[in-house]
């Protein structure tokens, strides 16, 4: 699926695949499980590709459609070879739910002697199998569509100009067609995108004979569609495409631009989580590990899907050997593990932190075979070293920024090797990453400027400082010198993507500043919305003017309008506002630290494995409900506050705390410090 | 084409696929080569799958089937994506040849930034493109086939008992076929077996109405042909299926019953070479390597088809990582190794080695991974040690053959990575070989028995002693105790395979025993010919009657009569007997040793990459004739011997030796020492 989706991409109508290595299935994959039927039961077995299967070691003759199990017990092994699309397998019956139990395996290494006699199995390595979710076929899933109509039409002589009144995704839909002859379909996500055929990044042309359905699907708000030879287009509409996922989170507030910037910002996420978490939809729509990281924390506070978040994982790593880096970008291998750690965080899912563990560990083998004679990571041929789109910005040397996810990184083996059970390895990352933290100090830290320098070559930049302070790399001293002397430092390179701004509004919250960081978001994403955004950008600087903003890769509309990083609002909202996060992996503990940072009152919903976690902050009164889960409710007061449901204790200065029960509803009667 | 060939097999009309990993295609290569034109030229674009395509950096637009190329030189890169099949690539040009000079990757790692300048790609790996000899698009190559008659028909109520004259491969026709109804059709490569409706190994039931032709292709002699319900069949012919490959080797001698083995083999060997080298065909028709290791040796004394090894070579490696032994196999493991190197010795061809070394390493690396602490290898769990079919053999403990071709395959890798440039492996390999290779005797050799034991847990098998003898690994001394001791021993388990007699025969071939192997060919496979055989088999214990003779693994047929192993009297005559091999890679020095064996005369051709050498011999004269290239002609005479075309060279008692110059014939008067 993967495969297919990111070769979809066109540039001009010419195909424009990925340049990192794409791996395919595994052809032949063996399927075996044990099942106790309480009755004598009829299997019916229906699988993707051509299969035999055992019934307690005895192979049932062809591929059997049905299969009689007696009352007992029964091991069922079955062999499924399909070169087109994964090897699939689903069993209806009356005894056993068909989604679970199973284990695969690509190589069962069961061979037979001269004299019939089986081999012992014992070399074959098992895992869980995958369990689709989708209700048909697995290559037969499709995302849904849903008609939607165009909001308003300019006709031209032999041309429409088609407005669907935001970015949409879809497939374009041409009605009253008559006559036949070429149409060719110019996409904008601007319009003056659409209206420019010869620089729009996405378009189309076919020859038509009657009512037609655009084959490929694409992102667009505006479609100018001219007609060539005898043919007339009467009007358009379009089959919008979507992955259809129950958004379990919400906000609402006092302040309407932040709650257009939330709505807009669900939007955007919503485009651009589909077969996996996409970068954005117009023009890449491929799997991109810094992306997708955003795209899985922004999950955790509006959908809370696993399933989008393993299956983009998986897809990102690939089989092994690993042969570059992640994308081919030092910075996205990091982004990986640090994906795969929050995964746990969030859903307490220790079954994918072990399946992805050996994977886990080439990568990072791969990753310290690079090292140079200091044992940081500078880019050698074939890596790329993102960091971020920002003019001029070096990747040369040893960059702090690439280090500290490296440092973070090991972190992160050490907590997986615990808890994959391989205790040896627990040890020996979190060692070395407790070296390499050190080292971090000793080789980037500049005692004058008291900040990272950006690379062994010198300077400074924001990138390895702010995410110094959401690691909680810092002593309180550094992190405040930090904090004024680079990212409230307007001498500073600024940031102008919404990806980084993502992370340098993360590390001002992580400082307490919510209320600083409301003005920023109210600035650079009300910013866009007041130029007419109804999606968020790849990029946005607002001392771009006119449709140079439109323009990235040295093409006038390059740059994409609706990219999932411009959706972090959803996660600090929800994370630091709100303010709910597990303390245990799978939210067993959690906090609420409502934070109004300007706002007058708000309140929201945040979703866990459990529920979801309902907040109401004012400046007089908070209430909390949740389902289950235990948590615990942190604020500050200026007077001494009132709970009847729960015991509140003192904190320090002003400062309190209140458990939580799950099933009850607490409201707690204070009064606000900020 | 692996994959869809190896999970082809059926059992008794049940898939039945391999039990091994089956890697599959990359979906997404690059194409990449410069090329001069010397007029402007429109060069014609094919592929296999979806593309784009650029000429010297600049993308053309859309998927252009013709490309119009000035006068001059120009880089063409094309990005190719199929998931169904591997992408190919065509291109017709009056300028340049379409199938050579292309490079392929799976990841050109070619990014581009902000501002729209690309990498610099200096992490690509490139790799030389697979030239496909097919002549059609690859994915659409298919066998030949020609129709052949049946030879008889037995004729019964409802049904047909059809006699093909000889085993054979193809897809059944039904003729005259009137009503409808089920056909069952049981196979047989002996009449037995096609009779045994329910023991017979392959079977095809189908509704028809109408002449039809089989779906599946099958391995057989004999077709029992039986009509359920209204259905009549009048009669069957079939579609015989080959690989169209030229004969190139041939031999003929006095003794007729040789020629039989000699043509016999050759027709056994033409059905077992396929798509890949095959087992054989009635049953697995997958890839194993120890089974194709000896059709590799026997293809340059028949064909010298280089592109059929190349492609079972690579199709049994697999990618990265290794997770078991080739086939699961411990010795077949080996067997890959020796085999790239005597592929090197026969053709010449030092490219194939450079491509196969990184997964020569690999593979070794598996290995050594899994070596005891004496530095040996036993079977751990997964690994199967086959070493031959023979009742009751152990392959407990550290089995002495294993480690046998362990220590050659670390010669064979001492070599390999001579030629792949890897000097400092290639002595680490040299100086790891010659030390196991005196652990061997320290640790194997039974000094009171004078042979190699088994295993470390005793007795005395011939297996590791054989080898030992034509791998040169024995002293005179050693080598004459052995032969004597072993392979002449009879109160040694004796070998039913002629799998494991290729090699016996070779020992003694190779201590100049030509006379005792030409009396063993003619009672072990003149056996299976006076037994009917049309093919030789798997398995043939002269012991063993009736029709107990086509029983193996627990079934009444499960023994394959038309085997690949079967056919080493061509290896054996054209080597030991014709006596021509190469002394130097791709027979740029070669060798002709005739030695009759006890025939009055024998002739041949044996082919070379520069053409064939052809040998007659009678025991007063030898003729030689040769293309080009530089051998030398050895052999025995008891008086002085006359060549008017050469110079004759004494060399010790009885021996001379006349230098054989490319494009000339020699004959050489002399009087036979046998």
């Amino acid at each position: 699926m993967g495969n297919k989706m990111q070769n979809r991409r066109t540039e001009r109508g010419t195909f424009f695949p990925p340049f990192w290595r794409l791996d395919n299935h595994y052809v032949l994959v063996d399927f075996r499980r044990e099942v106790e039927c309480l009755s004598d039961d009829d299997v019916e077995v229906l699988t993707e590709g051509k299969y035999n299967c055992k019934v307690d070691g005895k192979m049932a003759s062809g591929a059997p459609g049905m299969l009689h199990l007696a009352r007992g017990k029964h091991v069922l092994e079955l062999k499924v070879y399909n070169q087109d699309s994964p090897p699939a397998l689903s069993m209806r019956s009356r005894s056993f739910a068909a989604d679970s139990g199973w284990m695969v395996t690509f190589e069962d290494k069961e061979w037979i002697d001269a004299s019939g006699k089986a081999s012992d199995k014992s070399g074959t390595v098992w895992l869980p199998a995958e369990v689709s979710r989708f209700g048909v076929p697995p290559s037969q899933w499709r995302l849904s569509v849903e008609p939607r109509p165009a909001m308003s039409v300019v006709r031209g002589a032999g041309s429409l100009l088609v407005d669907f009144g935001k970015e949409s995704f879809g497939y374009v839909r041409l009605h009253g067609v008559k006559g036949r002859g070429r149409v060719s379909l110019f996409y904008g996500e601007s319009k003056e995108e659409a209206l420019s055929v010869d620089s729009c990044e996405v378009l189309d042309k076919i020859d038509v004979l009657g009512d037609t359905v655009l084959e490929g699907s694409r992102a667009f708000r505006y479609v100018n569609i001219r007609c060539e030879g005898g043919v007339r287009v009467d009007s358009a509409s379009m089959l919008f495409e979507y992955l259809p996922v129950a958004q379990r989170g919400s906000f609402r507030c006092s302040d309407q631009e932040i709650n257009k910037i939330w709505d807009v910002s669900a939007y955007t996420l919503h485009l651009n989580t589909r077969e996996f978490f996409i970068d954005g939809i117009k023009r890449d729509r491929w799997i991109w590990s810094g992306d997708a990281y955003q795209s899985y924390l922004m999950n955790y506070y509006l959908y809370f899907d696993s399933a989008s978040v393993t299956r983009t994982l998986w897809a990102l790593r690939g089989k092994d050997p690993v042969t570059s880096h992640i994308n081919t970008i030092m910075d996205y291998s990091f982004y990986w593990f640090l994906g795969i750690y929050d995964y746990y965080q969030y859903t307490g899912d220790a079954s994918y932190i072990r399946l992805s563990y050996p994977r886990m560990v080439s990568l990072m083998n791969f990753i310290r075979g690079r090292r140079n004679k200091n044992g940081w990571l500078e880019g050698l041929p074939g890596d790329w070293l993102f960091i971020d789109w920002a003019d001029g910005l070096s990747k040369k040397g040893e960059v702090s920024f690439e280090q500290l996810l490296y440092v973070r990184s090991l972190e992160t083996m050490a907590l997986c090797a615990g808890l994959a059970g391989d205790g040896d390895a627990s040890q020996k990352y979190g060692e070395e990453a407790g070296e390499m933290k050190k080292k971090l100090f000793t080789d980037f830290w500049d005692e004058k400027r008291k900040a990272f320098r950006h690379s062994s070559l010198g300077g400074v930049t924001r990138y390895s400082n702010m995410f110094g302070i959401f690691f909680g790399y810092f002593d309180a001293q550094q992190q405040d010198a930090v904090k004024r002397g680079v990212l409230l430092n307007d001498s500073v390179q600024k940031i102008t993507t919404p990806y980084m701004r993502f992370y340098e509004l993360e590390a001002l919250c992580a400082t307490g500043d919510q209320g600083r960081v409301l003005k920023e978001m109210k600035d650079y994403w009300g910013g866009m919305l007041s130029l007419g955004a109804t999606s968020f950008w790849e990029q946005y600087d607002p001392g771009v003017k006119g449709v140079q903003r439109y323009a990235m890769y040295g093409r006038p509309f390059g740059k994409s309008l609706c990219h999932a990083w411009g959706a972090s609002p959803i996660y600090l909202l929800g994370k630091y506002y709100l303010g709910v996060r597990p303390l245990e992996p799978g939210y067993q503990r959690y906090e609420v630290r409502p934070v109004l940072g300007g706002m007058q009152w708000m309140e929201g919903d945040v979703p866990t494995p459990h529920g979801n976690v309902r907040v109401y902050c004012s400046r007089k009164e908070i209430r909390v409900g949740s389902v289950s889960g235990n948590g615990v409710l942190r604020f500050n007061s200026r007077s001494k506050p009132v709970c009847k449901e729960g015991v509140i204790r003192e904190v320090g200065k002003n400062g309190y705390e209140v458990d939580l029960e799950g099933g009850k509803e607490y409201t707690v009667k204070y009064v606000a410090t900020e």
